[in-house]
């Protein structure tokens, strides 16, 4: 009766977009415990397995990250193969970390099954190369969701000097815009935002840092997985984005 | 006769972390242009394809970057399905970037496929989260092979205040460690080198900063693909880190 637990990266959204190992995990497994944004495709894959939804949202009730860690425990030791599967890559603000200690604390054997993360992949679907030679020899991956998470990152970051990455805190974007034009990045640096990327209603918004601040509202954005760039690189999307969309099925890309 | 380029992500060496989408392709494929570092497990899931390697090493003669773009667009318009096989992901330090704004000119369709990066995951293979909840918010990744590339980006971020991520440029990694500490890092902190991650011969070293700048000879290094961590989160690499044996001088060898 040894039970296992492998902590899976989803990737941005798309089966497709799941490493080999993870669907052939999830077609092995037991015990599916999935996070907010795994689609139903996804779970499909899972045929055997029991599956409960651990995710987090805003506004929303959500199973504490002890109960996860509980829920983990307790199915491996009872000798089940138990797939937590989290957006993205599992340590890129996953709390996979979290999750990987309180396994090594029961004495629980895993692995960790990294994944095709949103940071470089929504813009990669938009068109958007995260490094492009002469433009970006670098990329920065914050959270959006509050100053006291990106501020100490990027108050002295040189301004305009590398391509920035934002994960989570849609709703806040106007904050590190207003905290980036603060510190000195000028106000026509392009911008994006790339929401529900690699997925069928995949939408990308893109204009200047300036604009971001004043975003228009977006579809369906309270919910959405956001990601926002900043950087010089955004403007590559112009020329790359509307081909390399079309095949990822009705990226709708705006511009203003 | 509609032809069609891929550019696709490898993963960092695992056939197993090829995307789901990715191993399709390779197996649809007529013809794939391959990166070094690709294993050759992988090339076997190209079963009909033709096979050229179009890497870059250090040290040896390589095919020019306007040979690829011309080798896609010639089989494209030959109605060939094309698939540019790149490690990690195609757009982080791939030239991925000018292979698609290439395709773009020629007017041949194409689809960028992203990838999971060693980036990401060469750390977290080894037990290191790049984000860490307490320990880090967000983390940067950059080319090591020059200060010319790090420096504008390294010289004025906060000193331990992120993960940095560095690829690429392995040999020069006594220069970074010591621009780092230069610019006000502890030279205690945490620092990792990561070889081959995700492949049978994968070796971890962990140490500090002031430790990499003397860093050990490591194995295979000449051409080895190694992707170096610094920041609070390698320690956590001490619980995490499978490691299955420890050598004088922080040489740390892990098998899968």
């Amino acid at each position: 009766m040894n039970g296992f637990v492998s902590l899976v990266g989803a990737g941005p959204g798309d089966p497709d977009l799941l490493t080999v190992k993870a669907a052939r995990l999830l077609a092995e497994a037991d015990l599916v415990l999935y996070d907010a944004l795994v689609s139903p495709a996804m779970l499909e894959l899972a045929a055997h397995a029991q599956r409960f939804f651990v995710g987090k949202r805003a506004h929303k009730k959500s199973v504490r990250q002890e109960t996860i860690h509980w829920l983990m425990i307790r199915a491996a030791r009872r000798g089940k193969r138990v797939v937590r599967l989290k957006c993205g890559d599992p340590f890129v603000f996953g709390r996979g970390g979290e999750e990987a200690l309180a396994l090594v604390k029961a004495g629980i054997p895993f692995e960790v099954v990294p994944g095709v993360s949103s940071a470089v992949a929504a813009p990669g679907l938009a068109g958007i190369p995260v490094t492009h030679r002469g433009v970006s020899s670098g990329f920065l991956v914050v959270a959006g969701h509050s100053e006291s998470a990106y501020g100490p990152i990027l108050q002295n970051v040189a301004p305009n000097s590398l391509t920035v990455v934002v994960l989570m805190g849609l709703a806040a974007r106007a904050s590190i815009a207003s905290f980036l034009i603060a510190h000195g990045w000028r106000p026509q640096t392009p911008a994006a935002v790339l929401l529900a990327a690699s997925q069928r209603d995949a939408t990308a918004w893109t204009g200047t840092l300036e604009s971001l601040a004043q975003a228009p509202p977006l579809e369906a954005e309270a919910d959405a997985p956001g990601t926002r760039v900043v950087g010089e690189v955004v403007s590559l999307a112009a020329e790359l984005g509307n081909i390399a969309s079309s095949e990822a099925g009705g990226l709708h890309v705006r511009s203003r």
